[in-house]
C-alpha cells in the first residue's frame, strides 16, 4: 500500500478539493491518503467555518483515510513553520511515501532546484531578506525576492525576477516550503505537485459549474444565510455535514463570532503585554490599541478595517489577533519553541484503510500517537503543545449559538471519527 | 460649612438611601456631603446595575454634593480594605468633619470601644482568627469571633459572644472597619452611626410602602423586565436615570452579561495562573476548573451555582471571579499593594456646594485630585491604581446592548458630572 501525504484545511471540503485529491493519488501512484489538517484556527489566522471533527468527517467521506491534526502552534503560522509542522508530522508517521501539493506552477522540478539552494541558507540570503523587509515588502514578497537573487547567484534560475515571481504566488510559496521541510528532515518522502487551474485560493466570486473556492463558498453561506447556493460546489456529504453543524448551532463560525473575547482581551492587556504575543512587531501593539477606539461596530471585521495598511497583509493581522486571543506568546510559540516540535501525532479520524495505517504506525511512528486526550497526555509538548489545541477548542466552542459546557472539553471525550473505506 | 463623609454604592440610589442621607446630615450636624462611591464593580464582587456616571447623577440629584470614586482595587474587597480605601479617601480630601454609616447597632459607642482594642491587634488575635478560619468559619464570622474574644479579654465586652454577635452583622462589620480605619489614620473625622431599621441589605422581597432594599429593586427590574413596579421605591430622578440608561442599552447590567469574557478567561488560564488572582485560596483554582465543565447554561449564575459550598459565601466567590476577570493578581492587588494607596482622589461629580469643597481641597488635599483622566495621570497608582479603574470601565462597556467603541474610554472623555445644589 503506497501512501500519500497531503496538507489541508478543508474549510470546507468542496468539489475542487475532491478533484485535487483524486489527481494527487493518480500522480503519486498511491492508494492510501494521510491528511494533516489545521484544527480550529487556520493558516490565514481565521477561525474555521466548522469544527475540526466535522471537517474530519468531510475528509473521510471524500477519499482521505487518516486525518491528523496540525498542532495550532504550527497551524497559525507563516508558510515556513506551517509547512515544517505539517511535513514533520507526515514524516513522523513513518508510513508516508509521497507528498502532493497544489501549486500555480504545476511542475515539481523548480521546487526541487530552489529547495536545494535555499535549504542551506546561501550566504547573504538572510541579509538580503532583512533589507527587503526594511524596504517595506511583506514577508512572502521579501522572501521570494531574496530567494530569487540566491537562485540567480547559484545559476539555478535564468533571472532573479523569474524565480521571485513564481515563489511569490501563495501555493507555490507553500509548496516550496514543503519541499524545503522534506530536505531539512532528510525525508525519503517524494514530492509531487499538480497545477491549480481551477478557482484560485482568494477568488471570492461564485463561478458557473461545480467548482468554486472555499472563500467564495464561505462568503455565499455567511452572506446569503443559506447553503442552497453553495450546494453545486460541494460533495453531498459536505453539504449534509454543514447543514447538521448549522442545526447544532456550531456553524458558520467566523472572526466576528469572537468579538467579545478579543475586545475584552485587548482592553485588559497593556501595550507591553500585547507586544509579548507572536506577530506583534514594529510597535503594532500601539496601533492595535488605537484601532480599538476607532471601531465603528462591535465586530472584529471593524477592527481589521481600522488596522489595515499597505504594510500589513490581512493574513498577518489576523494571525496576530489569533495569537493574542489564544495566548500565543513569543516565548513559547516562537521559533525556539517550534524547533522542538511537533511533539505528537494527533489522530482526528480514520477509515478502514486508515486503521491499517495506524496499525503500521504502532511500529513506525517516531512520535507518540494521540487517539484520545486524557490526564496522562494532555500536556504533551507543554504550553504550546496539546494544551494549546485544547485551549483553542475551548475558545472556539464559547461562541456556539447553542452553548454547551461539554463542547469546551470535546478534545477529551471525542474518539477519533470513523468511516468505512470509500 | 461642616462636611459629612459617607461611603456608598447606590446600586441604585433609592428612597431608603435618601432617608439615610438626610438622617446622617442631621445626626452629624453637617450641611455638605462627600460620598465615596464604588465604580463599576462592587464590594460584593458584582458588576453595578448601571455605570458610575449614572449613579453619580442619582447621588447629586438627591443630596450628595461631591462624589469621589473608590478605586476598584479597594472597592472589590473584604470589609477591612474596602473601609480603609474609602475612609483614607475621605481623610485625604482634608475637608471632611464627620463620617456617618448605617449599622444594625445604631449606637456608635460600641464601635469606638471595639476599634480602640482591635486597632492595636491585641496579642493572640491573629492566631485566634487563623484558628477560626481553619475551623471552617467564613472570614467575617471568624473575624467577629476572634474580635469578640479580644474584647472580653480586655474587659470591654461582658461576653465574647455578645461582641461577636453584633460584629458579625454586615453593616456593623463595615462600620467597625470604618472606625478602625479612622483610628489607623489618626483621623480627626468624627464617626456617627444611625440605625438601619428599614429593609436589610439582603432582603429580596418587595415590601409595601416606599422603601425596599437595593437587592429587591434590582431583582424586580431584571426579573420583571420593567421599572414600573420599582417606581414606588425610587426618587423620581433615579427612575428617570434608570429609564435613560436602559434606553441607551447600558442597563441593567449583571454578572450574566459578562459570561463570554469570564468563561473565555477561565478556559485560557491554567489552574496555576488562576491561582495568581486575589481570593483564589485553598485550591479554589481546581474547583473553578471543575465547575466550568458542570455549567448547565451559558450564564455566570450557573457557574456560581456549581461553585457554591457551605465553606464559601457567594460574596467571596463573586469577588474571586471579579478579580480573575479584571486581572487583579495577588502581587499588585494584595495587602502590600493596597497599603501604598489610595493614590488619588477621583472626582466623579459635584454640585455648586461640591465645587466650593473642591476649591478648598486645592489647598487641603493630601493626594492628587483627578478631575479628568489624561495622558499625564492615567497611571497614578500604577497597575492597581487609575489604570485598573479604566480597565474595569472597558470591560463594563463591552457588554452594553448598544455597543460603542467610545464607551470603553469614557474615563478619558467624561468630565465630572455637574448638578445645581439641591
Amino acid at each position: 500500500m503506497r501512501t500519500l501525504g497531503i496538507v489541508v484545511e478543508y474549510n470546507p471540503m468542496h468539489n475542487g478539493h475532491v478533484y485535487h485529491l483524486q489527481q494527487s493519488k493518480k500522480v503519486s501512484n498511491c492508494d492510501a491518503v494521510v491528511a494533516v489538517m489545521s484544527g480550529h484556527f487556520l493558516q490565514r489566522g481565521e477561525p474555521a467555518l466548522t469544527d475540526k471533527w466535522s471537517r474530519t468527517d468531510m475528509a473521510l467521506a471524500n477519499g482521505v483515510d487518516l486525518v491528523l491534526e496540525l498542532p495550532v502552534a504550527y497551524a497559525v503560522q507563516p508558510a515556513e513553520w506551517f509547512a515544517y509542522g505539517a511535513v514533520a508530522t507526515l514524516q513522523a508517521t513513518g508510513v508516508v511515501d509521497a507528498l502532493c501539493f497544489g501549486s500555480e506552477l504545476g511542475d515539481v522540478e523548480p521546487f526541487l532546484r530552489a529547495a536545494d539552494i535555499l535549504v542551506n541558507e546561501p550566504s547573504g540570503f538572510t541579509d538580503q531578506l532583512q533589507e527587503y523587509l526594511k524596504a517595506g515588502l511583506t514577508y512572502p514578497a521579501a522572501y521570494a525576492a531574496a530567494a530569487g537573487q540566491a537562485m540567480t547567484a547559484s545559476r539555478t534560475s535564468p533571472s532573479s525576477s523569474e524565480a521571485a515571481d513564481w515563489m511569490a504566488q501563495p501555493n507555490n510559496s507553500l509548496g516550496l516550503h514543503y519541499v524545503m521541510a522534506l530536505r531539512r528532515l532528510n525525508s525519503a518522502i517524494k514530492p509531487h505537485t499538480i497545477a491549480r487551474t481551477q478557482a484560485g485560493y482568494h477568488d471570492t466570486e461564485a463561478p458557473e459549474g461545480s467548482i468554486a473556492s472555499a472563500t467564495a463558498i464561505r462568503r455565499l453561506w455567511t452572506e446569503e444565510g443559506t447553503l442552497e447556493t453553495c450546494a453545486q460546489y460541494l460533495p453531498p456529504s459536505t453539504l449534509r455535514i454543514l447543514e447538521q453543524e448549522h442545526r447544532f448551532g456550531r456553524a458558520p463560525m467566523s472572526w466576528d463570532c469572537y468579538t467579545r473575547e478579543l475586545i475584552y482581551r485587548l482592553h485588559q492587556l497593556s501595550p507591553e503585554s500585547i507586544a509579548r504575543h507572536l506577530e506583534v512587531t514594529e510597535g503594532l501593539e500601539y496601533r492595535v490599541k488605537q484601532a480599538l477606539g476607532q471601531m465603528t461596530a462591535q465586530r472584529v471585521e471593524s477592527l481589521l478595517e481600522q488596522l489595515k495598511t499597505k504594510r500589513y497583509t490581512r493574513t498577518k493581522l489576523q494571525r496576530m489577533l489569533a495569537h493574542i486571543l489564544l495566548h500565543h506568546d513569543k516565548f513559547h510559540f516562537g521559533s525556539d519553541g517550534l524547533k522542538k516540535g511537533p511533539w505528537y501525532i494527533r489522530v482526528l479520524g480514520f477509515t478502514d484503510t486508515g486503521r491499517a495505517l495506524l496499525k503500521r504506525m504502532k511500529q513506525s511512528a517516531e512520535l507518540p500517537i494521540v487517539l484520545s486526550v486524557n490526564r496522562d497526555n494532555y500536556n504533551l509538548g507543554g504550553y504550546c503543545g496539546l494544551e494549546a489545541d485544547i485551549r483553542a477548542t475551548s475558545l472556539y466552542a464559547n461562541a456556539f449559538g447553542r452553548w454547551n459546557a461539554r463542547d469546551a472539553y470535546r478534545d477529551y471525550y471525542e474518539s477519533p471519527r470513523r468511516h468505512q473505506s470509500n
